[in-house]
């Protein structure tokens, strides 16, 4: 593609500030807003961003759109997701407000095992087709990168039946939404074994490494919590990804601290996720590292439980991401934005910590470093919305601004 | 208009045992739920709801449409919103997350007073037709009843315009929405009164008296509150609108427990709101009340603020509603079902109170006994939702399913 020029907007929120602060300690002021502002980039780059009356005589004469009264963003991330599954789970969400626990849905023939269950039911078309809405609708959002999650096959073949699933849904999407292929058959232990290490060691590894040889996989996630996968299963998965060259990233420390976040940070994992419960040892050791911290608000939304303690992950210069978790259980919550619109106040954060973690910090989670932030050299993977400013995106909640 | 039939939904919920139990102490059951069911009704009331393999002779030759896979519920009602007001507050949902308080909000010429100046410079042309769209959007949400408080003219003329206009809007929807005009001149006091009492008497009463005469008034609210109004004035104005006839609400216990509630109780009011901060005395108050108490969480997440201690209230037997508090500065959303959704798991609430607070309830609040419930005898008035099942409404955050 040659050069194309988007002008005029009314505000370019480029990030420029956050990215080069690494997304971390973040002030206001990092969202380096530009006013009147118009961005030149052709299908691999961002040339130039600034101010239009600063465009340079040689774009001039570059063909391009007119978007006054417009606002531009870094596209949006949603850098957790669990959108393969079959089945329906509403009926749990009536029943816990009805009173039911964990326990009494599992006994009511609830829980991920009854998506494990419906997604093994389900036809290779219906997973494909019910994929594909629900990227759409994430789409029309305003989010144009999204990290999917395979781990409601919970065997050998439906796990790998998932993961091409997602890599076919990355091809359908291909020059629309970006797709990010997590593996996770470490998602729970099947009933069949007696261990979680069996299970490790007799599905998801060679599992994992035939799929390897597709090179198809993204990042490797584990469930790495009591009762499901513990520190030997994590480290043991972590190696075997390392060894085979891929990224591996973890859900950790959301039950009790069992010193998921120092384990991540350790093995250099792209993000780790929850978090509700991690020490100052664990949000130390993030600080310290470049694994990406991922809150997942709306999880503690949707079941009335308590939140992480965002701000000691903020405070101590953890780079945060904020993810849907959309999934059929915990948080059937698709809207990235909304998600975080809702836990901003709660959270306690600015307003650069809110867009990082949702773009910038968000990419990085994904292992995407070129892009994030609107400047010359960076991918030109943006939003666009139907507002002459920034501060209206996030005050009307539940309305959709997003034009593309 | 002669009887007509909407047949064969898949789940009609009628609240039928909610509307019998007063919409208190409720149990799941007691929405009332029938499956395959269908409505036969006329302009005026329902004539009759049940299995569609039930219904009479008499109505089988009746005009009717078929809603198979479809849900109906009683019509949602908003029955707290500020949303006749001039200008625009997005930027002070930025500020308040970047750490500025509500003294730094005012020194920057925000808060409710710049709402104030911002309603007296516009036109009514201008106010009314902000008004037109804010509704429009609200009904396409399901909300078929709101009421709107007056309150941002804070002068005689401009409260007076705004009631008017309130009164406009109610004819201009006339047949689609229904609303609830309510009289709130005291939500804040002038500057120019040395004290609160001094515009209660030189301008709240008379203006009331003035448009009592129009009779375009369905209730008086206050906002009575630790530097606002007091009990002194709350009871004076109640007078004044027991006098005159009409009902009496209040915004109480919000910031301190000043027994608000308990005054509202006494008073027989329609409605008390907030509540935050109302102790057992306030809530047993309610409970031997018909006031309606109106929780209105969207402002404590807007805010990332504390919540009402809800389950204190449901298990009270106090006849709890719940409302969008839409306005342009503590809270910006108006999605009431987006709000109860939201609070839900955080409140504990069971799915029953959960509906009945934004239907049953909250029509109560509003003084409309003949609606909230879809039994024979009540008004045809309720809301139609594109899925097969009641459950599913409330479990995908922020999708609306509302067809009509």
């Amino acid at each position: 593609m040659s050069l194309k020029a988007f002008r005029n907007f009314s505000q370019i929120v480029t990030l420029a500030k956050s990215f080069e602060k690494d997304g971390r300690h973040l002030q206001p002021e990092d969202l380096s807003i530009i006013e009147q502002a118009s961005i030149v980039f052709d299908s691999d780059e961002i040339v130039w961003v600034g101010r239009d009356e600063d465009l340079l005589n040689e774009y001039q004469s570059v063909p391009s759109e007119d978007f006054h009264g417009k606002t531009l963003l870094p596209e949006l991330v949603d850098s957790h997701t669990h959108l393969v599954f079959g089945g329906d789970r509403s009926s749990e969400y009536s029943m816990r407000l009805n009173g039911a626990d964990y326990q009494d849905i599992a006994n009511a023939g609830g829980g991920i095992l009854s998506t494990m269950k419906a997604t093994n039911l389900a036809t290779h078309d219906e997973l494909f087709e019910s994929a594909v809405k629900r990227i759409e609708r994430i789409y029309s959002y305003g989010v144009g990168t999204i990290e999917i999650k395979s781990g409601y096959g919970l065997n050998y073949e439906k796990e790998k039946e998932c993961s091409l699933l997602i890599s076919k849904l990355k091809d359908h999407f291909k020059g629309q939404v970006q797709i990010s292929n997590t593996f996770m058959a470490a998602h729970a232990v099947p009933k069949k074994y007696e261990s979680s290490n069996e299970y490790i060691n007799k599905e998801v590894i060679p599992l994992l490494k035939e799929l390897s040889e597709f090179g198809i996989i993204d990042a490797v996630d584990i469930f790495h919590e009591e009762g499901y996968f513990d520190e030997v299963d994590t480290q043991q998965l972590f190696d075997v990804a390392s060894f085979l060259n891929i990224p591996v990233k973890s859900h950790a420390d959301e039950f009790k601290d069992n010193k998921g976040a120092i384990l991540a940070a350790k093995n250099h994992a792209l993000s780790t996720d929850h978090l509700l419960c991690t020490g100052d040892d664990g949000i130390k050791a993030l600080a310290g590292s470049n694994t990406v911290a991922t809150l997942l608000p709306g999880t503690g939304f949707f079941l009335g439980k308590p939140q992480a303690n965002a701000r000691a992950f903020f405070d101590a210069g953890v780079k945060v991401a904020i993810a849907s978790d959309y999934n059929p259980g915990s948080c059937h919550c698709d809207n990235v934005l909304l998600v975080a619109s809702l836990a901003a106040p709660t959270y306690k954060m600015n307003i650069a910590e809110l867009w990082s973690a949702i773009t910038l910090n968000a990419a990085h989670a994904l292992n995407l470093k070129k892009q994030g932030a609107l400047v010359p050299g960076l991918a030109p993977r943006f939003t666009i919305f139907d507002t002459d400013n920034l501060d209206k995106i996030t005050y009307h909640w539940g309305v959709n601004l997003c034009i593309r």
